[in-house]
């Protein structure tokens, strides 16, 4: 009920959409391999560009989960 | 018309849908209460996870408006 | 093939409509008069607010490009 | 239930006796004269030196509270 | 005696002079509404270019004050 | 004997009594699961606030331990 | 009328007389080959010192204008 | 009465008991050879681990001190 | 082909000879026990000092690698 | 002629006329006890107010001189 | 003889040998097209990594001339 | 044989060379005036250029020694 331990690790999403759906794809892989998601944070928002357009957007997350 | 002093506060948006429409919703906010609104500055982005899915976005804004 | 160097700019692209889309304004302009466009990373986020609405998200990037 | 706005407040508490006092002695203040708080966020930690000893701890806080 | 608790606030002055004068217009428009001003910090120093010349320097600045 | 590599791994301890302590329970849950752990660094010290008053402190800490 | 896209430039003014004054050179400068300037933000304070006196004063700034 | 100069110096404290005690260290040992000493500012809060334990706390701070 | 995930781990390598050596020796050890390394990025460059000489130059670094 | 060591000392200037003339004031200091001063780094700027008056302004710098 | 403007240019160099390289390479490259080159400042220090070895140092810099 | 107190000095070394040897330049200046040297951290690295070649490679660290 209290004194719970969070670990948090930190990945790349990336998305030919937006920066919103690189959040999305990140956070769906990681739900993949991890349990008790519990938040995340931005820390850094790039993208590739290709040919004069966005050919990726590129959000740099740290997200954290309960430890059990 | 000139020598205007602005005032910042801080204030933090939600939104189910994404930043975009977590920042609109602390505008929304803070416009409902103050006058004059003249920008915002983004702080930080984070955001809820349940279920391995994203449950809210949430950004730190500063809003600074025009003191009278 | 290697060694290459890279020069970066900073501008600021504006919208009407979010912060992806003043991304994309800032690279269209910035690919309309330079080559070799290969990266971008954002810098700040904010935005105009007129009449209790925001009326221009602006967001700050640096845009890398190869040196011939 | 949900996009609720927080707002947040920028607040130095001192104490004689430790730094986590001093946070306890902050929030304590802002309790009572708002509700809703919700979570805290040290910005800096201080303190005033008297003949040698230290005199006050000083931290500041950022505390977060919704907004009805 | 001890144990105060202290709120930033955090504002911009301009000036059309310079920067030491949006410091004191800043303070000068805190003053008229806030009782036990003790300290200010800067935070951000810039400017609007008109026809090539600074018609206003603004300081953001952090304004400390007492809690009775 | 020489030439080691470390790694760091980031959590977060809470504790319902200070800060010191939520820094020892996150290295105790830390040390359940890895050996040789050498330092630890404090990132960030917030805390959640329930009924006005602090429910949890929580310390964000990078851990670094050398790998064999 | 809208979604404007700005560049900024960084540049380094220097004066013997002051600090404001290395910012108003850096934009005289600036003026003289650029249209459209529309705000400079500080970025670094700085100075050179001969003979135990302050020989100039050095500010670092960034100047955006509009691009056609 | 006015336009005292001030100089810091930065030490690291340490401490087997916490945070709080490494940050009275540190005061004690400059107090022993300076005059004056005002404030002090915490920089970064680190610590050793030894079997799995914290074996010390350690807190860097900038000490400043009047110049007579 | 696109919308991969990244993951980054933050290591510290060591080096008697240099700061480019600890990089590599870093770099190596990850290589050994994970797959897809695509980039890495200097956090802190450190060092161990022993009788007035260099003993260890410790750079840390955050690497990234594809997810498969 | 080459391969020089400079040191750096951090020290805080006050003035109750400007940021300008606290730099100065901190500058004046140092000269009177170090020689081949260089350059200095601006910190930090704040002040103290007084019955709504700034009574000192504090500029916090850096100072390097050469090492014979 | 005084009162100069200076301008600071963001580059990356790029070296398969190592950091040091990558600066030079970065510093050749700008002296090639600009004159009066007076210092650089590295922002960053990233590399790429191929088949577990690394195959390129990346330098971030920002390099300053004089204006005539 | 615990609970010791450390000071850090800030300062500069110059090469020719390179960063590598600024750094062991800087090391061994303070190595001739201080006991106990114990650990450095680069702060910054910059440099000179003469000519469109690097004349001095200049870096930035803080050195932390083991107070008596």
């Amino acid at each position: 009920m209290s004194d719970h331990v969070y670990k948090l690790i930190e990945i790349v999403g990336s998305s030919t959409e937006g920066t919103d759906q690189a959040i999305r794809n990140a956070i769906d892989k990681a739900a993949g391999s991890l349990r008790h998601l519990d938040w995340f944070e931005v820390v850094e928002t790039r993208g590739h560009i290709v040919d004069g357009r966005i050919a990726h957007y590129q959000v740099k997350l740290k997200v954290g989960f309960r430890l059990d």
